[in-house]
């Protein structure tokens, strides 16, 4: 039928994912995409690649009229930012794998893309190899996406998959995935749910046209859990899993927060297990969805970044519909969480922030409750994030009845409290 | 950015399936579709829309300029063929549900949509709300798609699960499918694995463009499975699933087949339960990946009905990547598979055709033997569809190195066979 262009490629970075990369177009020549030239920062490095394919200069990729696509997989952000900027002021279209760059510059990328016309294309940049934003695009293309629940980074699942299958304490845990390759040397961005927030805001705009930073997101990583977490978890037959979801109220608005969560060991979720990622979309009409594949690694990022390569062929684009033609939605901040706490601490807790408590357990070394606090109460203070305080989502976690709220005090009373 | 036209719809069928679109469209105003008549058979009927709607005459559809798309989901598979070809050489656009009419007319199929111009879409025949028609088209855009497992019939799963997890008997479990909506009054087209056959050779089409008949594979159903074999399963903490598959062996063709398998009871495909359907990619770099979620019932189907109607706003059209732009594979028909066979009477069961056999019990009532066999033994022949003989495919069932046909004899004996 139709016939493609040819697609020449200036890459920009030569890790793990760089390096997948070209191993993987080699192996692809269907595609009839090459790559022209590769930008890297240390050009005194040894490469598994001729040397003649490298520069440490970027106008001679940004610059060269040949080169119509530019594949950016480099880690500085700031740096990716220009280079993506760049690139599609000079008519190339673009595929880039940072998270951390999209998140905080999307609004600006949106743009221009619109100014440009040309693709800005990101799947790798989210659960790698699950074709989730395109899927997000291009098949729930309604109003009708009630929720999303989603493992979107495979470090910290790595981590609680090792403390809940081999009784690992979170510090042993996180050595094993780093030594793995999981985690990087400097876990932070993983462990305390940084990545997870990154991707959750861009995913937020590809599925029901939000376009909020970061720092309007509830999230914590999985750094304060306990093994008494784990322990009580296993005793209920559950999980703990860095979830990253969304909801859609009552009131149209969308609740969405990236947080540890209890799952039922029988919930799709808890199948998701050491670095894979998963994906669970609830709609009107096609009912529950599971996707489910890897997050990360070399080849997996690279076979993501290969099927926006082969997108760019047939001039796919994102049309960020929630966005543009359907009415976007807004980040709800008017509803409760019911949450476990576990805390070593009676004062570290202000009990009175609570809605209402339904389970204490004060006797123990490790003490905890469950209750209903109100989203604001969380996203405003910082009291559950520090010390030793622990702070996981229940199963079922948002509530939207607020006359509930006038059980509070008899809640209390019937606690004991 | 950009604008979508209007999309007029023509409906053939208010089944099921059906009246479901016409509800979901009713709550999907964003898409800007909406149906101005519906075709039925039944004109006397009483029907859940209004009454002026409703034609019995098909020109009043296909005739109109008006009606840019047509949208069938009738039952009748030669009615359907009739209907499609008229709409797109009418110029219309074609959204189709019916399985069975695309496995037995791809290949005119194909030369109407080349020579009309027009879209011809049917997400929603396979797998209904899993996107897999389109992530097989876009996704997996190359060559390294390795093996692809699927259940792709929610009857034979809800009836195998039943089966397992509440010990009921293959009848009894039958009855509680159909009582429970998920298998016909006629359940002969899914039981015995018809259904499954039509959707996979279409999907194998996208998949790896191989376009040939329902007659070229080899396929079977759930019909024959006797309780033993469950026991037996459950006794090796394994199930059974009615599995179609497609796997590229090493000279480059593609051994596909659609029938029983044990499956481990942590394999991905043991956690489809019910009437879901689930979807095992294998792919060269981006690993194992894993699509969950309804396979059939009002709702899910018209969910992918109306995936393709928005797809529509866009001009979007299968491309048959895999078999325009690609070198298509081939259908294998010289590799080996490993099942196991249970029967009642060593009569039935010719052993000098297996290549070798592994294990051996014929001491029970209900014989069993674990063996290896030519693909075109089964292709060929029917004697292990007859009787109370039950084949089923062992966990890993592709046999390729035929050097170990020379164990053979030596295995023979070594059984004391």
């Amino acid at each position: 039928m139709s016939t493609h262009k040819q697609l020449t490629i200036g890459l920009f970075g030569f890790g793990v994912v760089g390096e997948g990369l070209y191993k993987v177009l080699k192996q692809t020549p269907s595609l009839k995409a090459s790559i022209k030239k590769v930008c890297i920062r240390d050009p005194e490095k040894i490469r598994n690649a001729p040397a003649g394919l490298f520069t440490s200069n970027r106008e001679e990729l940004l610059g060269d009229p040949e080169i119509n696509v530019i594949v950016e997989v480099i880690n500085d952000s700031d740096a990716a930012f220009e280079i993506v900027q760049t690139a599609l002021l000079n008519g190339k279209h673009v595929v880039s794998a940072s998270k951390k760059m999209i998140a905080e510059h999307l609004p600006e990328l949106l743009e221009l893309q619109n100014h440009t016309g040309r693709s800005f294309l990101y799947e790798s940049a989210a659960c790698a190899s699950i074709p989730l934003i395109r899927n997000l695009e291009e098949y729930y293309d309604n109003d009708l996406l009630h929720s999303i629940k989603a493992i979107v980074n495979g470090s910290t699942n790595y981590i609680l998959t090792k403390i809940f299958d081999e009784g690992l304490d979170f510090k042993q845990a996180l050595l094993q995935a780093q030594q793995a390759g999981f985690a990087e040397s400097d876990p932070i961005l993983d462990v305390e749910g940084f990545d997870a927030v990154n991707k959750w805001a861009f995913l937020l705009t590809h599925a029901y046209g939000i376009l909020e930073k970061t720092t309007s997101i509830l999230f914590n990583g999985i750094q304060n859990i306990q093994a008494e977490d784990a322990i009580l978890a296993a005793s209920r037959k559950q999980e703990i899993r860095l979830i990253a979801q969304a909801q859609k109220l009552k009131n149209g608005k969308v609740a969405a927060f990236v947080l540890p969560q209890f799952v039922k060991k029988e919930d799709h979720l808890a199948f998701v297990k050491n670095e894979y990622n998963g994906v669970v979309i609830e709609s009107g009409f096609a009912d529950k969805q599971f996707f489910y594949g890897k997050g990360a690694g070399s080849f997996p990022t690279a076979s993501a970044v290969l099927s926006d390569i082969a997108a760019l062929r047939y001039d796919y684009k994102y049309e960020y519909k929630k966005l543009f033609h359907h009415q976007p939605h807004e980040l709800a901040d008017d509803y409760y969480l019911r949450v476990y706490l576990s805390f070593d601490d009676l004062t570290q807790v202000p009990r009175e922030n609570f809605e209402w408590i339904e389970e204490w357990h004060a006797n123990q070394d490790r003490k905890w409750l469950i209750g209903v606090i109100h989203y604001r109460e969380l996203k405003n203070h910082d009291w559950w994030k520090t010390g030793n305080t622990s702070l996981i989502l229940t199963a079922d976690p948002v509530v939207e009845d607020v006359e509930t709220r006038k059980l509070k005090k008899k809640s209390l009373e019937l606690a004991g409290v």
